[in-house]
């Protein structure tokens, strides 16, 4: 349960971050070398071509997969203005019925809709993913995930795709009921594995995830896949490569 | 400047709204006629189609405009949970740009950007809203605007689109630094308009805003706009009519 002062202490470090230069924010990462590395789950460790396949072959269209993925992430952030909260699970499946209506398709039986949903659950890592995890692992780095999706689905996931093993926890923001980018997700993380935030960094594919960090007072390190960017109207990333390796070269030194 | 007591004081409500159970939200207009009817501006008065045509060639996809609006809206969100707040405009013209690297493109000249994103004061109302407008201004409705973009763009779309006499007042969210639909926003309007939530109704072409709106305890109405759906995890809308004139004959009775 988190208390109300916790929730007015989040928010006033919050506005003290926006408020930041973002120079202050772009830290040198030799000098501040993270304790605790926080790693986004879906587009950053997963690849989610199988389940992007899969939705564009159900609505045929090419691009029903970003459709549908956007008003994921859209909803998600409705839910936690508005107190409505809804899993990230209930939500994909309210936005396949979204999407068929904007499609003017029909709406999707519900055993069908669950087939595609559970493709989250059986998707590989990134190619440079493993070599990334086993390079930051053998320097000492404490790492966990922190995602949108509920904890039975992100344990799944990290079984599915043999990456149990790097992280110290699984977490993900279900339990919180708020979803990143809101700082509160970051800094329950921080506060549960007793790290500040300045001395946590989060590794992230979305440049929304990446933005929410650093204004919560985190450092963040941007993978730069293809189709993704960072936010311009906030601070830059703190480190930015296209791959983890590449990140992992930056942090190990 | 909004105070800590008035924050609390929304986030308490829009939790007791959000814990109501759906029958209680819907309640007949005939015996709760609202006292004033809150209208959206962008696709609800407003046609966006010549703004689409203009994004979708720029960027020669048919389905840019929709990709760059979903980044707006969810953006706006971004901003909202983060306390990162920039205006309608300057995150329109961000996501010009995230479109762009999304596609794989160049960035566009600000000045080229600016020329795009000018066309949304320029927009005609759809063939609806002035039969719908006059039908409800003689049946004695009090009317005002709430939108996302700032309050010198209400003003310049209002006045082109020749709407500026049907509405007390034209508010946006851009002095509350929020968006849409954070609780607040319509809170703010109510407080503002000396009228208690439940006696206010949204009127929105968008599934995300009458959930908001129900889930701060107005009321509120769908225009069900091609392509447009409701939030099927909100509470279903108080009125859904394909049109103005329609919502209007359900209000006017």
């Amino acid at each position: 349960m988190v208390t109300r002062r916790f929730v007015l202490s989040s928010l006033a470090l919050a506005t003290a971050a926006a408020a930041l230069p973002v120079s202050l924010s772009a830290m040198a990462p030799t000098s501040d070398r993270p304790k605790l590395l926080i790693f986004d789950v879906n587009e950053t460790l997963l690849d989610l071509g199988k389940l992007q396949q899969a939705v564009n072959q159900e609505f045929q269209s090419e691009t029903a997969f970003k459709q549908w993925f956007g008003l994921l992430l859209q909803y998600s952030l409705v839910d936690t203005v508005t107190g409505n909260y809804h899993n990230f699970g209930q939500i994909g499946d309210a936005a396949l019925d979204m999407l068929a209506q904007a499609l003017g398709q029909p709406a999707r039986p519900a055993a069908h809709k669950k087939e595609i949903l559970t493709l989250i659950t059986e998707l590989p890592p990134h190619p440079d993913i493993i070599p990334g995890l086993t390079a930051l692992q053998k320097a000492g780095f404490r790492m966990v995930t922190l995602t949108n999706s509920p904890d039975a689905t992100v344990k799944k996931q990290m079984a599915y795709a043999s990456l149990t093993g790097f992280f110290e926890q699984l977490l993900s923001i279900d339990s919180l009921k708020r979803y990143k980018p809101h700082p509160e997700t970051y800094h329950s993380t921080c506060q549960q594995l007793k790290v500040a935030p300045a001395q946590a960094m989060l590794i992230a594919a979305h440049g929304w995830d990446t933005a929410g960090a650093q204004l919560a007072g985190l450092q963040a390190a941007f993978i730069s896949r293809p189709g993704q960017q960072v936010y311009p109207l906030a601070p830059a990333p703190t480190l930015t490569g296209p791959t983890l390796p590449d990140i992992a070269r930056q942090l190990i030194g």
